[in-house]
């Protein structure tokens, strides 16, 4: 996402300086023409030291409890009416943290609404914002400038702003995103075991599986940080649609033809052609 | 299915004559070059009327409980030795049914895996059955040369024959298939009772819940078909797939982080380059 982001911000604003714990990644990214300069130490990169004009914008890029670790890290080093924004897939503990930074900064949650299941500078792209939703969660203590310059960025990538209260936020994800992440991990969990009775099980998954299941392959971390952050929204949506599953059961053992076409029906009308 | 079958097959045969319930469904298979001929009489179709060759091959290409009503009117309608394949997705009652046939028909249970969330001569692709897995299910009674006109079927439309046991079959879909679909349904249903609460739900849906919802889009009676003529099999997949769903969930209720990360580890493993 943070690759995806600087790549499509280049050439945009001032200068993109990336960051990254390896080395490697940020040959990667100039390689790729991703960012401008890069280096491996946080006070470097926005500025801190000297070397270079401090940050006017500092964008988080990794998974959520990393995110909380950084901006305890960050909140010094920044310098006076620096936008700070963070890109995690949860929001509400990344704005309750924010609210503890030093008074100079101006803090904004941010989320883009699309994910890849693959990460790392390698699977960057820059147009991966084009058309897509981005959540910004302002703070009360969010200057009205610092939100503008944050729809500004938003509008540099392609993508369309909306802005929501971070609760909110994460209880609409945990439906949308948090959900089917686990879904296709029950999924795959399920295939696995009938693959142990029989591994033939494999030889007959095609398109319809791969994608239901292409979610289980998202990075771990990541999404344990996710849904160790949106606890309770989770497990609300995990029981009604454990709900509605067993109701699927109930109808097709009772051979109930026409309570499940209902629901199948329902479905169907709701998916269909939704994404054309 | 069928009508993609029909333009894979038109060129490698004598004749393929699509027969339809609609003439409409004709006149664009014809149109758009997936036939040579058509006809909403089946009688006519597979020549059994004079007016043409009899059918050296018949397939069926209708959901499963259609196949079951066709396969009780074709088998008097063809002619001897007459090879009467179908393409259901969900193979022991096909084939027992396939088995009252008379005996001068030789019949072979079929199912590509390569299903479509739309259907109809629209949608329909000659190139859908390249390198996918088609498995075929003969009876005691299949000769081996209808075996082997099977298999080369098969191979004149660039798919890869799995000889399986009917039983063996259901049970392989209902993990790999039919699974994914329920979960799809379930998925739609909770959203959109998320979004009952909330009409945001829709805006933040992005290419992750697109594709874990793809299959909720599924034909119903095609659907609907298939589960009840695999009800046994579903509803154990249904139970094993619900018990590891609880299982994630009470990983997260308890905090349980490095149970919840082996859980999600070993799907994520699992699925990762699956596809590739």
């Amino acid at each position: 996402m943070g690759g995806s982001l600087a790549g499509a911000l280049r050439g945009k604003c001032r200068a993109v300086v990336g960051v990254a714990r390896r080395a490697g990644s940020i040959e990667l990214a100039r390689a790729r023409g991703l960012i401008d300069r890069g280096t491996t130490d946080l006070a470097t990169g926005v500025g801190a030291d000297g070397t270079h004009p401090p940050a006017d914008i500092v964008v988080l890029a990794t998974p959520v409890r990393a995110i909380l670790r950084l901006l305890d890290e960050l909140g010094p080093l920044l310098p006076e009416g620096c936008l700070l924004m963070d890109l995690g897939s949860t929001k509400a503990h990344v704005v309750a943290r924010m609210a503890a930074l030093p008074a100079h900064v101006q803090p904004l949650g941010g989320h883009p609404m699309c994910g890849k299941e693959v990460s790392g500078v390698a699977a960057a792209d820059p147009a991966l914002y084009e058309g897509r939703t981005f959540v910004l969660t302002p703070l009360p203590r969010t200057s009205p400038a610092a939100l503008e310059l944050g729809h500004a960025l938003v509008e540099a990538v392609g993508a369309r702003a909306l802005v929501l209260d971070p609760q909110r936020h994460d209880r609409l994800v945990a439906a949308i995103s948090h959900l089917p992440y686990l879904l296709a991990c029950g999924l795959v969990g399920t295939a696995e075991r009938a693959a142990t009775a029989d591994p033939m099980v494999w030889e007959v998954a095609a398109s319809g599986f791969r994608d239901a299941s292409r979610l289980a392959a998202s990075d771990v971390t990541m999404m344990l940080d996710i849904l160790l952050t949106n606890r309770e929204a989770v497990l609300q949506v995990m029981e009604a649609c454990g709900a509605q599953l067993r109701d699927l059961s109930e109808r097709l053992e009772a051979g109930d033809e026409e309570g499940l076409r209902h629901a199948l029906a329902a479905a169907c009308d709701r998916r269909g052609g939704m994404f054309e």
